[in-house]
């Protein structure tokens, strides 16, 4: 199978999860995790259904990808997802080091059907003290110690 | 006791399990989740100890928050957490509708000890070409089954 095949046949995986999904009384939402041509792991929306708001397609698929392969650390693999990943799941996807996303829908096409992607990246462009979320710093000099601790730990895993 | 007092009172309890999770070998985070003065559910950093990259102290207490309420919608709840939530956190508090954060530490904080909250953030300012992980659209015109599946749907649970 040529590359461009491969890349095809796993956001045909993607898309067919995401329609499933659909059936199944969850977010059109589906996406796959892949290393070295393999299908490791998928996820779909399942926010509603496992009363979870961060259950989206992406953050479930790097959740079992990881745990399967024993790391936090996905920098070998790649993702395939039916739609461009919110902010939530692009954070997901830069902790897990996942290094190129494939997607089917935009976050326009997310934003046409009544979902909140378009909104939070906008937000997320705003001060914060401008955002819709209100925001309040408190206790900054009592919250370091746990950094300071962090920093001379001699024993901490980084990440 | 008054509302500072309160406020004071659910930042420390995040502050201490941020130094007690240090102690246990993760990072130097904690959350907690409080409703009507009350608090609901609490989460700390287990990324590295449980293999997740999504395991943030603030995702934590969300997920837990809602199993507690079994609810995806926290929003009568407001979030204290040590550290100014990252991008996917941050991501997570708007799908949750939790209308307030309280925090200790900055991101700037954050990045002093080398974590990249900070970098996420100023990816994400950036248009998707311009990012250092990689984006490709691939199939749209098959990926818009599922929405359009889900648009007509009459037994969708919408959130």
């Amino acid at each position: 199978m040529t590359k461009s095949n491969l890349h095809e046949k796993f956001m045909n995986k993607a898309i067919s999860l995401s329609v499933e999904n659909v059936d199944q009384g969850g977010g059109p939402f589906g996406a796959v995790i892949v290393k070295d041509g393999k299908l490791v792991a998928s996820g779909v929306n399942r926010v509603t259904a496992d009363h979870d708001p961060t259950a989206h397609a992406e953050v479930n698929a790097i959740r079992k990808a990881c745990k399967k392969l024993k790391t936090f650390d996905l920098s070998d693999c790649v993702i395939y997802t039916s739609c461009e990943p919110c902010p939530m799941c692009l954070g997901a996807i830069y902790w897990a080091h996942i290094s190129h996303i494939y997607y089917g829908n935009s976050k326009d096409d997310a934003k046409f059907i009544g979902f909140d992607d378009s909104f939070i990246y906008s937000e997320l462009e705003l001060n914060k003290e401008d955002r819709q979320v209100k925001i309040t710093q408190l206790l900054s000099k009592e919250a370091i110690q746990a950094f300071e601790k962090w920093d001379s730990s001699e024993t901490k895993t980084e990440y």
